[in-house]
């Protein structure tokens, strides 16, 4: 069993952005890249940050993922443009596409931008949170490969399509950052690893029967859309809406390739600087203060906004440092 | 045991126009309503159409609902625009709000339309299916009085807050309008009038525990979110988002009130006319040909996308007349 150990936010971006260097980022992209993985690290999201970057490494070494690219204008309509990531690291993609989408809100009020053929955006919050303390409500979403199945079938046709929608909150933010799939693999792995029962049905087993055995579910890998039909029809209308807006691929189209690449997202920025911002001030303090006023069902628990977790995890790694696990860290250093 | 009827939309649109009329209804205003109440029936949403009209009749007797009133333009910022529905009656509101939400996405791209002071919008699909029949892509939702409690919370504190996503498709749309509960009270009242368990957990019973009790939920009132606490978060940022844009009521602020009132919805349209129409239309088609490839899990149900099933029923409600209790036809001739 290995050792969790903790690394200072500093070092783990000085890590990252060397081993980015090696694998032909220029400084700039390899500074952005090792930046988000970090926040994201940082904010507690390890699935999508420490643990994920050896990942992103050995796709770049495979060619799913190109450091040099650049993304450009396919078509401009006003607030509404459509981009080509060619295959960049989705980080750099979606941090353009999310600034476009700002500068677009800026001109119209209301800004859109589609991205047709980028990678795996890491954690879809990133985005809201660079947006909302920028002062804009952003909603965005990402298409992924198959994971799901529709409801009422067998086979998995549907991505877990993560939706982010995020706004300004006193100095910080709140960020809805979910995919489709009730539980994410990293959920399902941990509990299976844990021999877990999982607390709501996570997806199905082999014999298509919903289930609580989150090693079932691994080997079915059928997850469950949140809500049944709904997220499973949610899923399908998210995925048509990107595809149409970048001329992109589908989850369809993704899930012919043995490696999930050449994904379509969408970026929707909207200027709220110009509404009465003190209002909105005090409309947002009062749902929020309503909102924590909820009578919890279990007193241990506090009712948080999605978002609200982040700040304390932020606060202990950056004073404490990142736990990571030291055979993770060490393959890192290696890369 | 009262038995269902069948009523022809025709008789049932100029049925629905002559009640308008004496509820001071304009001309205008009364064909309005009367066909979106008529469509809402024949495309089988009973509940938002024929079985709804009546409490609407007597909402605008208590003049919670303004039939005199006219949206009128608060704010104009390039493609986002804030209006005031005045308390008017909500589908002519949300109408007018969709068609300035399309006017705006000709112009810049994109445009969102935020309304205050609205009323319920009936079928939120109706406004999805306007935009997308006329080529647009549509995103829109409301607020609603609190009927769900936040996750690990006991009262009641959240809208379920529909959600409208639409696109063309085939001279017809795709069209999801999902609240977010995962089941509407006209669901559990049927189930609970014909005792029968839910498929799925539907709410809280009254201490507290899941439950596919309808009786049970009905008398607790507390509606379970879709996907637990993802359809919590998502219906808790839809409500800041739509308050926000707005400038209007949030489901806090809605709740003090007896009746639902006061709503505060979002309209977004997307002009795609200018993308490339005919590759969108092979993308859309191979999308959903491959969704309707999925391996049922029950042979005799057919994988459908949102707005599927409507097309059916609308042809069969057109051809055989709407089945419509009545009882509750009697009452709407008499008001």
């Amino acid at each position: 069993m290995s050792e969790t150990i903790l690394i200072s936010a500093e070092e783990m971006d000085r890590t990252f952005y060397e081993v980015l260097l090696k694998h032909h980022f220029d400084d700039r992209k390899a500074r952005t890249c090792a930046e988000i993985f970090t926040e994201t690290s940082v904010d507690g999201v390890y699935t999508h940050g420490v643990n994920r970057f050896s990942v992103f490494i050995e796709l770049v070494e495979k060619k799913f993922i190109n450091p040099r690219a650049e993304p450009s204008l396919k078509k401009a309509i006003g607030g509404l443009e459509q981009w080509d990531g060619h295959l960049g690291p989705g980080i750099l993609n979606a941090l353009h596409a999310t600034g476009r989408a700002m500068d677009l809100a800026n001109e119209h009020g209301i800004g859109c931008v589609a991205l047709a053929n980028t990678n795996h955006w890491m954690r879809g919050g990133s985005y809201g949170w660079k947006a909302a303390k920028a002062g804009f409500i952003f909603i965005g979403w990402s298409n992924t490969v198959a994971n799901m199945p529709a409801w009422n079938a067998m086979d998995l046709r549907l991505g877990n399509n993560p939706l982010v929608i995020a706004l300004p909150f006193k100095n910080e933010a709140i960020v809805l950052d979910m995919a489709m799939s009730q539980l994410s693999y990293g959920a399902l792995e941990k509990a299976a690893a844990a021999k877990e029962t999982l607390d709501v049905y996570g997806g199905y087993n082999s014999t298509g029967e919903l289930s609580k055995d989150a090693t079932a579910i691994l080997e079915s890998k059928r997850m469950l859309p949140i809500g049944y039909w709904k997220g499973a029809g949610l899923s399908l209308l998210l995925d048509l809406v990107a595809t149409i807006l970048s001329s992109g691929k589908s989850v369809h189209e993704i899930s012919k390739h043995e490696v999930e690449h050449g994904l379509s997202q969408v970026f929707i920025a909207i200027d709220i600087s110009k509404l009465d911002l003190t209002a909105i001030k005090l409309v947002v303090d009062r749902i929020i203060e309503d909102y924590h006023e909820s009578i919890p069902v279990d007193q241990s628990k506090h009712v948080l906004y999605p978002g609200e977790r982040v700040l304390a995890t932020r606060k202990k790694n950056l004073d404490d440092g990142i736990p990571v696990n030291e055979v993770v860290w060490e393959k890192i250093k290696n890369l």
